[in-house]
C-alpha cells in the first residue's frame, strides 16, 4: 500500500517571516492568521507556530488521536523555535517557555482554553531564576502555570486555587496578589501541586514535553466544551470548523514595573469614535486584564508612563488599521520595556460603532460606500433601534459603572444565569446582576435585557459578550455590593432584592432604581447616511406590518415603503367593539349577524381612514379577518366572563356556553379561520371590504392618495379565492360608484397553506398579488405548532437535528422550496404578479437574502426591523445582483412591479 | 359582423331511423341516446326529438335564455313529428300529445323532472274524447297533466293535489284512483286548475305551445334543484354536464285493460341472476310504477296476461343485451295492446349482481375477462363485504318485505331523513323507517345503515337508491304501520319507537327485533374468479393496515400481500400496559423511564410475535409510537381518573396534574408526537425496536420467515431520520447478533409532513422505504384539522369550493403533487426505493388509480377494503399500463421492488 503523504499540519512564524498569512483564517484560525500577517508586516511578535484547524477536525474524527506525523512536525518546529530564540525547551539552564492558545476561524472570546508559562518545573524554574535573577517573577509565572494547567488540562476546580491564594494573602496580611513575595509564591506552587494531586490522584506533570502534549489536547478538547457549544449555537458557528492551536514563545508582562500587558481597539468599539481605545495592567499577565480581577488603566495613561512604548503602539495600530482597512482589536505585552504584539483581529463592535466606523471610513477614503454597506451586520442595527432613557425624564442614577454596551433596559433583577433563563422563559424582562460574569453565564446573559456587574473593565467578559449580543450592559460598578447567595444587592442605603425593578443606561454606565421612561433614538447622521447608501443599492422593497396609525407613522420614519400586513382582528378587541363582535358570534341567523356587523362597520372604517391617511401615497395591504371566532369569546373555564357576556347580550349562560362549545377546536391552528370564515359567513368579510372601500373613497374625495390592497388569508384552493374575490370586487366597485371617485386597488391573497404554493399558478389567475405568510407556512410544512413546538424545538437544535429555529430564520431547504414554487408558478400565470412576504422572517437578514434571490418584490416586517431589512436587502443585492427595474420607480406608488 | 352559425340543437328519432345514436350520450343524454339507438335497431319507440345537453349548458350560461335558433329547430322537429304521427300539436280535432323528459349523461333516477300528457286543454281534450271515444282515459290523462305541470313547472305543492283527489275519493266512497269516473276526473281537472291559480295567481296555461316552452324550461331548471345537486355530489357528477330534454309522442298505458306500463331488467339487478326481471301495472302511466303508489305485478305474470306482448318484450330484451353486451334497464308502455319501448339504459345493480353478471357474461362468451374486471365498480364490492346475519344464529323476523338491497344492518330506528342525518352525525347507526321515500330523503338515506319502507316495490325510489348506495334495504313491508308524526312503528303486537334497535336482512327482506349477530360473507365463487382475474392484471401490490393477529389473518383471507401499517400505540392501552405507560410518562429521569419501558417490552414483543407469525412470508411494516404522550393520560376534567392514577402510581395528584398540564398542547396534531418523541425520548423507540427484533429473531429461530420493516413516523428532516435510523440499526444488529440468526429487515419512514416530500431526495439517503401518510399530509397541506374541519368542509362541498372531501378521496391536484414529488425525488437518490401509502386513501379507487399512475409499489388499506383495492389496481393498470416487472415476483417476499 502506498504511504499516504502527510499534510502540512504546522505553520511557523518568526524571524521576520511566516509560513502562513492573514488570508489563511480557515486553516490557521483567526489568531494564527493574524500573528502570521503581523510577522510579515514586520511587527514585533514572539515567534512560534500554529497547528492547523484541520488537525482539530482529524483529532475528533479519529476519536481524539493525533494524526500521524503531527508529533514529528511539532518537534521540528520546536527545534526551529529554540534556534530562533536561543533557548531550549525543558533545558535546565536556558529554558524556553511557551504559551499555548486556541484560535478558531472566528473569535469566540473566552470560550476556549489557553495555557501560559508552559515548560516550567522545579528544574527549569531554578534555571530561569539563575538566568533572570528575578525569583518573584519566576514563581509568579510558575504558580500561574500550575493553576492554569491543573484547571484546564487536569480538570481541577478553579476555586481550589483561588482559596489557596486567598488563604496565603490572609496569612501574610496582604490584599493583592502582587504583594505576595517570591517565597509566598514558591510555597503556593507546592500547595497547588498538592491540590492537583489530591483532586486527580496523579502527580502534576514535570516533563515539559508531556505538558505540551496535554495542553494541545486540552485546547482541542475545549472546542467542544459546553460553553463553546452554546456560543456557537447562539452565533450560528458550525461545529465542524475546529480550532487551531498557537504555540508561541512566552513573553512576560509580569517581570516587574517595566512589564505589563494590555488590550486595545483602534477605534472605540462602543461608539465607533476614531480614538485609540484600550486598557492595560502593569506587572501582569494577559488573563488578569480579560478576567476583570484587577481593574485596568485606560490606555491613554500609558502615554505618560511609557511614552516610547505608547508611540510604538500607535504606529503599529495605524499600520494594522491601514492594512486591514477595518477597526482592529489588538493584544500586547511589554516585557521589561520591550513591546510584543500577541494578537490582531477585526474588532467586535456595537451596532452604533459599526455604523459610525463604516461611515467615517468612507469619509476618510479608506473604504467605498458599497464596502461600508456590506460591513455592518444588519442584525446589529437592532442596537441602534433600542430604546433609550427619555432625555427629558429626570432620573437619578444611584450608581455609576462603565458604559460597557449601549442602549437602555428596564427589568427585574436576578442574581444567577439560571434564574435569568427561568424568569425570561415565563416572559419576564430581567436584568442579570453578577459580581462578574463567566462563560458559564452565557445562557442567562442571552436571556437578560440588561447586564450589570460590580467588577471588570470595558473588555471584561460581561462587556465583550454584551456588546456582541447587543445587550445593554453596565460593568465594573464597584459601588454595588452583590450577594448572589442572599439574592440581594446593596448600594449605600439602598437594598434591592430579586424581582425589584431597575433601569440600566448602558451608554452612560448608569444604574437607576425603578422603571425609567424609554424613548426611541433618532435615526439620523451616520445612520441616515448608511441607510441612504443601502437604499441606493437595494432592489427589494421594504414594507411594514402595522395595525394602527401610530405604528404606521413610526414605520414611515424608519423608511417603510408601505404596509405589507395590516391585521384587522386587533381592531375588534376594544371594549366597544368586542360587544358587537360577540353579538355577531352569538347570532343564529345571517340577518342577526349582519345586524351586529353593521355596528362594527363604522369602527373599522375609522381605523382604515387613520391608517390609509398615515400611509398616503404608499400601498397598504389589509388582511381580512384571520383568527377563529372562538378567540373573541372566553373559554369554558372563565365562568365570570361567561355570565357577564350572557347578561350583557341578554341571552342565557347556557347559550353562551353552547356557542363556546360548538366553536371549540382541537387544533385551532388548522381550524375554522381565515378565508374559511369568508366562505361560510361571507357577511363578515363583506362588512370589512365595505369598510375598506368607504374609507378609501372618502380619503380619495379629500384628495389623499390611497392604494388599498385587500388580502384574503389562508387561501388553499382556487374555489376560495374566486368566491371571495368575486364579492370583494363587487362591493368595491359598488362603493367606488356610490362615491363617484377613481380608485386603484388590488385583491390578492396570502400564500401560507402549503397547498396554495402547489397550485399558485391557478390561484394567480384571480389573485393580483401574493404575500407569503411564512409563519403559518412553516407551521404547516414542518407540522410544528408554534405554540407547542417549544417542547422539543430547543432539543432539536441542541442535538443538531435542526440547525436553527425555523420560526426565526426561514427554513430555506424546505419551506423555501414552497416559496420559490409559489413565486415561479404564480408568475407563470401572471407575469407581473406582485409578490411579498409578511411575517417574522421579513425582518431576518438571512431570510431577506433568500427572498431577494427568489425574486420577491418586497418584504414586510415590524416597524423596528425596517432599517435592518433595508440594509439586509442592500447586502443581498450586492451578493446576487438583480436587474435594475427598467423604469424608474416612484418609490411606492407607481404601481409598477417594483412597488 | 359575420353571423354565427347556429349549431344543431335538436336530434330527431322516429320513422325507422334516428339522427342520433347510442354513442352520443354526452350530447343527447343517456335516455336520448338509448331512444335513438333503439330506433336504429328497429325496436318500436314513440317518435320524438332530443334537445341536447349543450342547450342546457348554454341556457345556464346565458341566465336562463334559450339560445338563438332553438325555438325554430323545435318547431321544425315538431312539424316533422306531426307528419310522422298524422296528428297535430294543439289541434282541436286530432291533437298530438307529448311527453317531456329529462335525460343526463348518466342516470339520476327520480332526481329531475318529467311532464307527461302535454298538449291537453279543454279544446284538445274534447277532440281527443271524440277521437278515442274514451272520456275516462282523456280526463285521467288531463288531471295527471294539470297536476304534474302545476307541480313541476308552476311550483304548486304536490300535496294540494293529493288532498284534492283524496277528498274526491272520500266523497265518492272509493279507495283507488282507478275507481273514479270520467266525470269525477273532469271535476278534478277544474279543481286542480283552481288550486294552481290560487297558489300562483296565474291561470293554468291553455296554450300547448306555452305548455311546451314551460316544460322544457322546467326540465332544464330541474338540473339544479336541490335533490339533483345532492345526488350529483354523492355520486361525483360534475355540475356543468347539464341535461338533455326528450320531447316524445305520448303513448298511453292508461287507456284501459289492454294498456299498461312497466320497467324491467334483463337480469336480476339484486342478485345478478340471468332472468328477465321486472314489474308492470295495467291501466297506468309510468310514474305510478316508479313512485310505488300501487304495488305492481311481477313481470312473469305478464306472460300469462298478454303472451304476445311478453314474447315481443323477451325478444327485445335479448336484442338489447346482445347489442349492448351488458344488463339493460328498460321501460315500456303497452297502449291498447301495442308495445312501445320508452327507455333502455345500462341497469344499475348491486355489487353482488355486478360481480355475477360480469363473471357469467365471460362464461357466456359475451365479454372477455378484461371487460369483466373493468365493468365492476370497485366501490360496489363493498356491498359483498358487508356483514350478513350469522346463518347459525336463530333469529325470527317479525315482518317480511321485499329484498330490495342486499346485506344486513343493525341500527336504531328513526322516522325522518333529518333525524337520520342528525343521529348519524353523532355516531349512531340508524335505520331509516319511512312509509315510502322520496328524493327529498336522499341525505338521510345516505346517513342510514339500512332503509325500511312499508310501501313500494323493487323499483321504488327507496329500492333503487339503496341499491345504488350499497345500503341494505327492505321495501314494501306492508305489515308495518308507520306513524312518522308519533315516531312509532307497529306490527301486530309489537310497537317500536325512535331509538329502538332492529336488524334488517336486505337479502331476504326480513325485519328482526333487536340486534342480530352479523358475520362476514365468504369470498368465493364468482367473487373469487373476478379477484383472480384482477390479480392477473394489476401491478400495484395491496397491503393492509392491521394492528392485531386477528386483523392480519382477516386481511390475508382478503388477499393482502403484507402489512403496510401496523400501529403500535393501540398496544399500550390494555389495562396491564397503560399502567407501565403512565409510569413512564410520569417519570422524571431517563432511568425511571427506561425502568417503566422495560415492563412494556415483553408485551410489545408478544404482540409482534403474533402479527409476524400470522403474516409469515409477507412484509410487515411496523410504525413506531406516533401519538403525543398526553393521549395516555386523562384530561384535567377527569378528576376521578386523575386520583386513581395518582394512588396507583404512588404519586401526588398534583404531580399527575402537573404532568397533564405540561403535556397539554394547543394543537396536538402539530405537537410533540411521532419521531419527535424518538428524538427527545429515544428510550421509547429503543424499547420498541428491541421488541420488534427480539420477536423477529425468535420466530426466525423457529423457522418462520419474517420480513419486518421499521417505519419512523412524521419525519420532516434528515436529522430526525438519520438519528433514529442510527440507533434502530444498532439495536437491530445487536439483537440479531445475540440471537445468532440471519434476518433481512428495512428501516424507512412515513412521508406525511409536507416538508418531507420536499426533501425526499435527502431523506432517501438513509430511508430504505417510504410510506405516504396521506391523512396527515392532507391535514397539513390544506391546513385542515380533520377533527375540526367538519365545521366548514360540508359547506365547502355544498358551495363547490371543493369538489370532494379530500379526506375521502386524495386531492390529486394539491396533495397529489407532494406525493409525486416524494416519489420522484426519493427515487432520484435511491432508485429501488420501495414506496407505498397507508391511510384511508389506500382503499379509495380514484386514489388508487392515482397511486398507480405515480408509480407507487403498493397501497395499504383496511382489511375490508383489500378486495376493492385489488380490483381498483387492476382497472388502474388497464387504463395506464406500467411495465410488467422484469422478473417474476414471489408474491410478497422476494424483496424485489415488486413486493
Amino acid at each position: 500500500m502506498a504511504e499516504r503523504e502527510i499534510p502540512k499540519y504546522v505553520y511557523y512564524f518568526g524571524g521576520g517571516r511566516a509560513e502562513g498569512s492573514g488570508g489563511m483564517k480557515n486553516l490557521l484560525g483567526g489568531k494564527g492568521a493574524g500573528l502570521a500577517e503581523m510577522v510579515n508586516l514586520g511587527i514585533p511578535v514572539p515567534p512560534g507556530f500554529t497547528i492547523t484547524t484541520e488537525v482539530c477536525t482529524a483529532y475528533y474524527a479519529s476519536g481524539n488521536q493525533w494524526p500521524q506525523g503531527l508529533a514529528e512536525q511539532i518537534d521540528a518546529n520546536l527545534a526551529r523555535l529554540e534556534k530562533d530564540m536561543g533557548a531550549v525547551f525543558a533545558d535546565p539552564e536556558n529554558p524556553l517557555l511557551l504559551s499555548v492558545r486556541s484560535g478558531a476561524r472566528v473569535s469566540m472570546p473566552g470560550m476556549m482554553d489557553t495555557i501560559l508559562n508552559l515548560g516550567l518545573n522545579d528544574v527549569t524554574a531554578a534555571g530561569l531564576i539563575r538566568k533572570s535573577n528575578n525569583p518573584r517573577f519566576v514563581y509568579d509565572s510558575y504558580r500561574r502555570f500550575v493553576h492554569m494547567y491543573s484547571d484546564v488540562v487536569m480538570g481541577v476546580p478553579h476555586e481550589s486555587f483561588e482559596e489557596a491564594i486567598a488563604a496565603k494573602k490572609r496569612a501574610r496580611g496582604v490584599k493583592l496578589d502582587m504583594e505576595l513575595s517570591a517565597d509566598d509564591l514558591k510555597e503556593l506552587v507546592a500547595e497547588y501541586k498538592a491540590i492537583a494531586r489530591e483532586h486527580t490522584g496523579r502527580d502534576f506533570p514535570e516533563d515539559p514535553k508531556e505538558q505540551l502534549r496535554g495542553a494541545v489536547d486540552a485546547v482541542f478538547g475545549s472546542w467542544n466544551n459546553q460553553r463553546a457549544i452554546t456560543y456557537r449555537k447562539i452565533n450560528n458557528i458550525p461545529g465542524d470548523w475546529g480550532t487551531a492551536v498557537n504555540v508561541q514563545t512566552m513573553v512576560f508582562g509580569n517581570m516587574g514595573d517595566t512589564s505589563g500587558t494590555g488590550v486595545a481597539f483602534t477605534r472605540d468599539p462602543a461608539t465607533g469614535e476614531n480614538v485609540f481605545y484600550g486598557e492595560y495592567l502593569m506587572n501582569a499577565q494577559g488573563e488578569d486584564v480579560v478576567a476583570g480581577i484587577r481593574t485596568p488603566q485606560p490606555i491613554s495613561t500609558l502615554k505618560e508612563a511609557m511614552p516610547g512604548i505608547y508611540a510604538e503602539l500607535e504606529q503599529i495600530y495605524h499600520k494594522l488599521e491601514e492594512h486591514y482597512r477595518d477597526m482592529q482589536d489588538i493584544e500586547f505585552t511589554i516585557q521589561d520595556g520591550r513591546l510584543f504584539m500577541l494578537q490582531t483581529r477585526t474588532g467586535k463592535r456595537t451596532g452604533t460603532a459599526a455604523v459610525r466606523i463604516a461611515v467615517e471610513m468612507v469619509e476618510e477614503g479608506m473604504i467605498d460606500e458599497k464596502t461600508a454597506v456590506l460591513r455592518v451586520p444588519p442584525a446589529n442595527l437592532d442596537q441602534l433601534l433600542h430604546p433609550m432613557i427619555d432625555p427629558k425624564a429626570k432620573v437619578k442614577a444611584f450608581a455609576k459603572g462603565l458604559p460597557a454596551s449601549p442602549g437602555a433596559a428596564v427589568g427585574r433583577i436576578v442574581f444567577t444565569a439560571d434564574a435569568a433563563e427561568a424568569w425570561a422563559e415565563r416572559g419576564e424582562k430581567v436584568i442579570l446582576v453578577r459580581t462578574e460574569t463567566s462563560p458559564e453565564d452565557i445562557g442567562g446573559m442571552h436571556a437578560a435585557v440588561g447586564i450589570l456587574t460590580s467588577r471588570g473593565g470595558m473588555t471584561s467578559h460581561a462587556a465583550v459578550v454584551a456588546r456582541g449580543m447587543g445587550t445593554c450592559c453596565v460593568a465594573g460598578c464597584g459601588a454595588i455590593l452583590i450577594s448572589e447567595r442572599e439574592k440581594k444587592m446593596v448600594c449605600g442605603d439602598l437594598s434591592l432584592t430579586e424581582g425589584d425593578w431597575i433601569t440600566l443606561n448602558g451608554s452612560a454606565g448608569e444604574v437607576i432604581e425603578g422603571k425609567a421612561p424609554l424613548v426611541q433614538p433618532e435615526l439620523t447622521g451616520n445612520f441616515g447616511k448608511l441607510m441612504e447608501w443601502a437604499d441606493k443599492f437595494r432592489t427589494l422593497r421594504i414594507r411594514t406590518n402595522a395595525d394602527t396609525p401610530q405604528d404606521s407613522k413610526q414605520a414611515r420614519t424608519f423608511g417603510a415603503e408601505g404596509i405589507g400586513l395590516c391585521r384587522t382582528e386587533h381592531m375588534f378587541f376594544a371594549e366597544d367593539r368586542i360587544r358587537a363582535m360577540r353579538e355577531m358570534i352569538l347570532s343564529d341567523t345571517e340577518e342577526q349577524r349582519r345586524g351586529a356587523l353593521a355596528k362594527l362597520l363604522p369602527f373599522q372604517k375609522g381605523d382604515f381612514i387613520g391608517i390609509l391617511r398615515e400611509m398616503a401615497g404608499l400601498p397598504v395591504t389589509i388582511r381580512l379577518l384571520d383568527p377563529p371566532l372562538h378567540e373573541f369569546l372566553p373559554t369554558m373555564e372563565q365562568t365570570k366572563q361567561i355570565s357577564e357576556i350572557a347578561s350583557e347580550m341578554g341571552v342565557s349562560e347556557a347559550k353562551v356556553r353552547e356557542r363556546i362549545q360548538s366553536l371549540h377546536e382541537l387544533n385551532p391552528m388548522l381550524g375554522f379561520r381565515g378565508c374559511r370564515l369568508g366562505v361560510v359567513f361571507s357577511e363578515i368579510y363583506e362588512m370589512q371590504v365595505r369598510a375598506i372601500f368607504e374609507a378609501a373613497c372618502e380619503l380619495t374625495r379629500e384628495g389623499v392618495q390611497v392604494l388599498p390592497e385587500v388580502m384574503i388569508p389562508l387561501v388553499g384552493t382556487t374555489g376560495e379565492m374566486d368566491m371571495i374575490r368575486e364579492y370583494t370586487v363587487r362591493i368595491a366597485e359598488d362603493t367606488i360608484k356610490e362615491y363617484g371617485v377613481k380608485l386603484h386597488y388590488l385583491v390578492g391573497t396570502m400564500i401560507e397553506v402549503p397547498r396554495a404554493a402547489l397550485v399558485a399558478d391557478k390561484i394567480a389567475r384571480t389573485a393580483e398579488f401574493f404575500s407569503f405568510g411564512t409563519n403559518d407556512m412553516t407551521q404547516m410544512a414542518f407540522g410544528y405548532s408554534r405554540d407547542d413546538a417549544g417542547k422539543f424545538l430547543a432539543q432539536y437544535i441542541d442535538r443538531n437535528v435542526l440547525s436553527a429555529d425555523p420560526f426565526q430564520s426561514l427554513d430555506q431547504e424546505g419551506v423555501g422550496q414552497l416559496v420559490e414554487m409559489g413565486v415561479q408558478r404564480g408568475r407563470s400565470t401572471r407575469p407581473n404578479l406582485k409578490i411579498g412576504i409578511c411575517g417574522e422572517h421579513g425582518g431576518d437578514p438571512d431570510s431577506i437574502d433568500f427572498f431577494h434571490r427568489v425574486g420577491l418584490d418586497y418584504v414586510s416586517c415590524s416597524p423596528y426591523r425596517v432599517p435592518i431589512a433595508r440594509l439586509a436587502a442592500a447586502q443581498a443585492e450586492m451578493k446576487n445582483p438583480r436587474k435594475a427595474p427598467e423604469e424608474t420607480c416612484c418609490g411606492g406608488s407607481c404601481r409598477k412591479n417594483c412597488c
